[in-house]
């Protein structure tokens, strides 16, 4: 991991993705004029409450719009494209290039946001080159769970580098074209200086499932089903939903779609021709009871244990026209995301106390994930033969498993690099090392409106509030006399039942006059905010020692 | 699944454990009289901030104090003893009934708390018979990942009950009896009128891992390792822990033991025998820096990423001792429960940073669960040729899967139930059915000194609280002329950074003042809950047209 300086260099800076699943964006810079590959966002972590999306910092794009060529969209999944409407206006509009499912996944969302500008997204092809500055770009198919996905030859003035997107090798897939190993061979066969490619499968051994498999397992579970068949599953995993579709087809099912984002992105992939269904098989939701249960399909979101999601809704007992019922079978076709395993045990186990079958995917192979596994990533290192590798996408274990992956596959350690967030990383036609400088790359926080206005004393605050609550004391006090007037107010929430506490606030009551007026009374000029202090730290103190819990005492002290 | 209503029927009612894992205890009663079996507590789940344990509801057992005959204890883990110390005042200290391990680590836990009545703790063994009223009870050792483990033969005047505990088959455990197959054949034989079997590993094909594996794997990790070994597992898991203490001095290593609960712990077994070491081989922390690193292991929590624990101090570097260093071999002997996934992979990220090699349960064989896999519980089926069966321990999906696997066993559907907590079971010597009643068994919520005084209202209001913090406003009205004295106060936490609102925050005095003034100008009596009611809505109102957040807005009027 050598540095050198000479201006013939290549700098990479991954600004989300790298060290963390999602949030995947990334510049690619040559003599000033930047490329950026995806803009995607994050849900937030569990210490993070009431935070919609986490967004990538890019405040070193700063007073550069004018240099930046483009954005390449990989795919239209929201971890790739999220975070697009909060910063078009900032990036000065650049031009994007996506596949046409992303062109129209992001366009509809863009519907959500006002006063955007208008995008100026262009369609590219596989196979099809274009030129943006010092870069020569080509795009090549690469199979995950949506279609229209692209990795990226990227020709640079020093050689080229290869970004391989979120992928998977499947010679079987269903509704959508092979994984083209040719292809692959002749860009490999064209020198790759640099492998970029996605890690976020390096810890999984062997090969991933192919969605052939999965079509299978689902069949049987078509075939068996007695009565309604509910499939719960992400809004974007096309490939699924398609599948779904085909069988409920198959054994003579309607399909009703459930969920705004699951309707929008079907229509979206069957309007550009790439979800494929018969007339009549889509029926509206309040048309269901007409078919008999065995003729049913029932298709929302929800895998997840979402609290508002579909599935959620129905198995307790809120969506408005269905609820579980004995013999109905309900598939999740999904892995959990780290974190929702609880949710998603509540929803199975509310489906199950209502009768319900469940097939779960690690109970039979009904789902695969869209990422390469061990083997299929020595695959590609080896189609590839880069010269330097960087694992991208994907926790730091996932990263530093894949860099092991390649150190298995010849790649010695001076011809990678493990990088984070925030890293520059500088290539040359020799070397490739990481800058000792780093550019922000902190998580920007979305809530509502809000982008970034929530940092870390907010955050702090709400989890303290969530915590033990909080305790406002409000005290009058009468100028002249030094006196409290009446009986200070206290407002608290989620510390304890005030109503069933009446002793405990008496005291604290008595114990806040005390302070107060010793202070006051004591004449001459009082210092308020020291008698706050005090009765801050008193009475949390007192409240600790009689319940052992620590509300955010909060005095107002009001001089009348 | 039949109910009758004879005098001859035993009741069997679950407190905690059916339909969730953890909080384990039952009550099993005949005539009035009540034998329990555990009295555990559980984690709070996410949406639970603050909340320190879930215990049982235990108001069924109001004014029966007398008839309490005694308690018995399968075993130490406090998913089976931790809510004595809450309760024991209440149910009049009863006897209890526990092996060694289990009745010192109650004793030790009972330290903690103050004004506790002094128990009296019986000492069970291995086919011992004791008699408590219409009762006789017989103790059955079983294996499970702490020693001195028991399951109960209930002998009632209508037959044999037989309660499994946490069980699991192991033939080759490490420093323990075997599983005594004879023993439970001869249980079996003497009639089993009901089962009551652990089902928390239901859903688990085949049979569980041996102790022996585990260890086989563990000896590989330690041959290997060259610079120090870090383990984090559950202090509870005194086989591990027993384990990686006859490794480290298999291979020359002296051990650390860091954290107050693995070194109460290894104490307490040590004392009883049921820990063997060397002298010598347990060493201070502040002496770890004689030995090479290649001759110390450091054991500590940690495993699930518990923000105090020892390994994640550790892993930030805030421990007092110990840093992780290049070459530091990381052992994470112990499943993850749900929930804690995301922690674990931060955890992990952090070491692999600093240069460790990690190494987890999915990698490699290091880690089996206590319990039996689907195999085991057949076996045990089989075994006791139960007349009744009743799946316990577990989540409701798991309940209905072993009850699924017993129908296999070809228990049929009439000599089952599937109950959860607060279910009255009422078994006679032909039929085993579920009261239409039930009795009383929601979460009683442990907050510090609180014990149930956290409700759904207090814990509402933290959720409220935690996702866009709260909003206090203060305004002085002065009776006479109805005007507001000043600028109104306002107190937000969690909200937004206030410095940095300043025109929001004008904004929202100025609407304060006006809604106030036009109430409580009007002449006449001022409805004061009404202006309340008034500046919370509207301002909660333009709050969220603003900024798309809804704090809690807290409006206090005073009249001067």
């Amino acid at each position: 991991m050598v540095s050198q300086t000479t201006e013939e260099s290549l700098r990479i800076i991954p600004l989300g993705g790298l060290g963390e699943v999602g949030r995947n964006m990334m510049i690619i810079e040559w003599q000033g004029k930047i490329l950026i590959i995806d803009m995607g966002f994050r849900m937030p972590e569990e210490d993070m409450p009431g935070i919609d999306y986490i967004i990538p910092n890019i405040s070193c794009l700063k007073g550069k719009s004018r240099d930046i060529l483009g954005i390449l969209i990989t795919h239209g999944h929201y971890d790739h494209i999220g975070a697009i409407p909060y910063y078009l206006g900032r990036i000065g509009n650049p031009p994007f290039f996506s596949g046409q499912i992303g062109k129209a996944i992001i366009l509809k969302r863009q519907e959500e946001f006002q006063h955007q500008p208008k995008m100026r997204i262009n369609l590219i092809e596989d196979g099809k080159k274009f030129r943006l500055g010092p870069f020569e770009i080509e795009p090549f198919r690469q199979n995950h769970n949506i279609a229209d996905n692209f990795g990226f030859v990227i020709g640079t003035p020093i050689g080229n580098i290869v970004h391989t997107s979120d992928f998977k090798f499947d010679d079987n897939p269903i509704y959508d074209k092979p994984t083209d190993y040719e292809h692959l061979a002749a860009i490999g066969k064209k020198k790759v200086l640099l492998l970029m490619s996605d890690s976020t499968n390096a810890e999984e051994p062997n090969h991933s499932l192919s969605e052939k498999t999965i079509m299978e397992n689902l069949d049987e579970i078509f075939k068996n089903a007695q009565g309604r068949i509910l499939t719960a599953t992400f809004s974007s995993l096309l490939n699924r939903i398609q599948q779904i579709i085909a069988l409920s087809e198959k054994y003579g099912r309607r399909v009703v779609l459930e969920g705004y984002s699951m309707r929008t992105n079907v229509e979206i992939a069957r309007r550009l021709g790439y979800l494929k269904m018969k007339r009549g098989t889509l029926i509206k939701a309040q048309d269901a009871s007409k078919y008999a249960d065995d003729k049913l399909t029932i298709m929302g979101t929800g895998a997840q244990g979402e609290e508002r999601a579909v599935l959620m809704r129905i198995a307790t007992g809120e969506h408005r026209f269905f609820k579980i019922q004995k013999g109905d079978t309900i598939i999740f076709s999904s892995s959990v995301i780290p974190g929702n395993e609880r949710t998603v045990q509540y929803v199975k186990d509310q489906l199950y106390r209502q009768g319900a079958l469940v097939y779960h995917y690690k109970m039979l192979d009904i789902h695969a994930s869209g990422h390469a596994n061990q083997e299929e990533l020595k695959q590609i290192i080896e189609l590839m033969q880069p010269k330097f590798f960087l694992p991208v996408h994907g926790q730091f274990s996932m990263l530093v498993n894949h860099a092991r992956l390649a150190q298995g596959m010849g790649i010695s350690e001076n011809r990678m690099v493990v990088a984070e967030n925030g890293n520059i990383i500088k290539i040359t036609k020799d070397t490739i090392g990481i800058e000792k400088a780093k550019v922000p790359a902190n998580y920007v926080m979305v809530d509502g409106l809000g982008i970034g206005d929530v940092g870390e004393v907010v955050l702090r605050d709400r989890q303290n509030l969530a915590r033990d609550g909080m305790f406002v004391i409000i005290a009058v006090v009468d100028r002249q006399t030094g006196k409290v007037r009446g009986s200070p107010d206290i407002i608290s929430r989620g510390f304890i039942y005030l109503r069933e506490s009446q002793d405990l606030l008496r005291e604290v009551r008595r114990r806040v006059i005390t302070i107060v007026e010793r202070s006051a009374g004591s004449g001459g000029a009082v210092n308020w905010v020291y008698v706050r202090d005090n009765v801050r730290n008193k009475i949390g103190d007192f409240l600790f020692e009689k319940i052992q819990r620590r509300p955010m005492v909060l005095p107002v002290i009001i001089e009348v």
